[in-house]
């Protein structure tokens, strides 16, 4: 029997405080979004620790950050463990950073265990999963598994006005050590710790969901263009006015889906008056809806239901409408085998599981596509995520790691005797 | 019978375009905002014209710009009419300008005539009434009436940083041969032409608008208060979202506030979402209602149901609300014997004339509290101003001006046959 890699709780807990001093905000969440300088800032002390413990460090043409260490036959596709490192402008510590920092945590159990393994490991941090400042998010996976224009996305702006284009050449070069790779390759299975963003685990009391499925998920933007006018001067009748005909739709689709569907969900997250005057009646409103659902069929359903409703409110208010779908995510289902490695991963370190459906998309989802995916999700205090109050228990953070540990070393075919 | 003083409308055109030159933007309206080196070029002009036609020329401490023509008995209070010669950042080339040259065109008919009148007249040019550099608007007329703090506002800085004391004393000696004057005086009679800024005389094909009442007006700011999530993993059971709490109030309140009451106007104009990302419930929606009355009891009870609407909604969706009152502006009734008289003048001039409440407010609603005082409206195309495009028609500029003379004869106690 060899001596079994041992997860570094201490480290890995050191690992995510260091981290979250990255973008740090006042209410002690972080703003570290895409191809920022706190997003390079993070990138480098990613690629700083992984130099220090000999592993190699790669980037691609879309800044996916790779950490390997090499195993005994380098020409066998690695299995490759991680997440992200971005965050929404008021995220948490822990949505992406827990779920890169454990597998780099793994990596350096083993270097610690010497173990050689016969597969490469590799950890991953994906580019811009969060889509909070370029939309859409998942841009790194989604270029991973061809999915992805990254020549249309060179061109985009961000909500700061920035080009992508200019931010992605300043992260690449941010990291000059790291060795450019081309985009996309084969990987004999990938699995991402993340942080459930939902009460269910919580409220069960079971510290490791095992993710089967990802819910679908579509984001329209929906302007609807009025007439400025005076607000005092413009009786009724005459006003052509995008914020009443906006009230209205969001207000009947707020009544209509969610309660209709337990599983449905719709959002306004995002909105945008013009001319953003207090006395004058706006000439165009700009909004966001985030739709989900586990079934296609009814996110096209519910998709047609905001149309709909838009179409109809903008006739009663006479105002113009204009609907746009920015991303269209089907829903996913993750591999059995992988699935089922990991049930076995938490019944020999005797942690109790549950399956669970993800309300929220990861790269995972688009990883699926092209290598054996799943996914480890540890419970969050209150369900709260994409908020600076998220908060994960130390104790759960320590399994997390330890499950993937433990299905890292049977995906890569290391048998260890039960401790 | 003593001849009839005529109004020269081509000289009238004429000076309307010489003072669009002013300021003018490449759209065709102007930049001439209050206190600016345009308005001192203006207040200049309109002085240069007066001294030619040996009119007096008069400012006070706030730089209110008077042109008089004396009477035989110069103890009588005037007869006062006029507008305003400053302008909106991209505003339009009749919105005050128009007025105080009618004004002005009536005193030079009065001079081409040779009529000598019992009663002074003075065209007055209000300063700051729009607000748009330093705020609040209609500072020169406020002052005028004693609602106004010159003190405090002398320490006041512009949105362009300047500090009005400063550019307040450049404009006062930009006018060396004005003789100074107190601020506020006693006047027969105050009556300001401007354009109606609305689309209701245009729609009505009438030429001529008799202003009775000006609305009063209330600016709320209210903030819903929830919790930001997670927009897919969060069931709606568990969500504490200030949109729609946002969404049903406003929607609630369109339904509501103006279809109930053809004099209301109830208008959301801005709205700031946070922390605006698409996939993330927002913590806080942020929004402006601007409603307007020509009754205070009734603004009173539109505010009342504002409040009482926001805390239901916000109840419903169990989030917090914050209402603050940002600006409360009573209402004005102008005088009956004024609103009489141009309603008179109208019918000798054989033009058709409605009565009307101004959804704006103007600088003639402060003087009404010192003086006797009602407006003429005429209208704009298509209602639009506050913008590039304001116009007004040749034909209604001259009846406009036509029947500023007349009821301005008729004030001053001077009798003509009719032609």
């Amino acid at each position: 029997m060899k001596s079994h890699p041992q997860i570094n709780a201490q480290r890995l807990l050191q690992r995510i405080a260091d981290f979250a001093a990255i973008g740090a905000t006042s209410a002690g969440g972080v703003n570290r979004q895409a191809l920022s300088a706190e997003d390079r800032a993070a990138r480098r002390l990613l690629a700083e620790l992984a130099v220090a413990r000999g592993f190699g460090v790669h980037q691609d043409a879309i800044a996916n950050l790779f950490i390997r260490r090499e195993g005994r036959n380098p020409l066998l596709p690695p299995v490759l463990i991680g997440s992200h490192l971005d965050s929404q402008p008021t995220g948490g510590r822990f949505d992406g950073a827990l779920g890169t920092l454990s597998a780099f945590e793994v990596l350096e159990s083993l270097e610690d265990a010497g173990v050689r393994t016969e597969r490469s490991v590799e950890v991953v941090s994906w580019t811009n999963e969060e889509g909070s400042r370029f939309s859409p998010g998942c841009m790194g996976s989604m270029a991973f598994v061809g999915a992805g224009d990254i020549d249309r996305w060179q061109h985009m702006h961000g909500i700061d006005g920035t080009e992508l284009g200019d931010e992605l050449a300043a992260t690449l070069q941010a990291l000059p050590e790291a060795e450019m790779r081309p985009i996309g390759r084969s990987v004999s299975a990938f699995v991402e710790v993340h942080i459930e963003q939902g009460p269910v685990l919580e409220r069960a009391g079971v510290p490791i969901g095992i993710v089967t499925d990802v819910q679908g998920t579509r984001w329209l933007e929906i302007s609807f263009i009025g007439e400025a006018a005076h607000a005092g001067t413009t009786p009724l009748e005459f006003r052509r006015d995008p914020m009443a005909a906006t009230a209205a739709a969001i207000a009947h689709l707020q009544l209509d889906v969610m309660p209709a569907d337990p599983m449905a969900r719709l959002t306004v997250g995002r909105m945008i008056v013009e001319p953003s005057s207090v006395n004058v009646i706006p000439s165009r409103v700009t909004f966001t809806v985030d739709i989900r659902h586990p079934q296609e069929d009814v996110l096209s359903s519910i998709e047609a239901q905001v149309r709909a409703e838009c179409r109809a409110s903008a006739e009663r208010h006479m105002v113009d409408v204009r609907i746009e779908k920015r991303f269209d995510l089907a829903p996913g289902k993750f591999d059995v085998a992988i699935v089922d490695a990991i049930g076995k991963a938490c019944e020999r370190l005797c942690v109790s599981s549950m399956k669970l459906v993800s309300g929220a998309f990861h790269d995972a989802l688009f990883i699926s596509r092209v290598a054996p995916t799943a996914m480890i999700f540890v419970p969050c205090r209150d369900g709260i995520s994409h908020n600076e109050a998220e908060f994960v228990a130390a104790e759960n953070i320590e399994t997390g790691a330890k499950v993937l540990l433990e299905t890292t070393l049977s995906l890569i075919g290391e048998q260890y005797l039960p401790r």
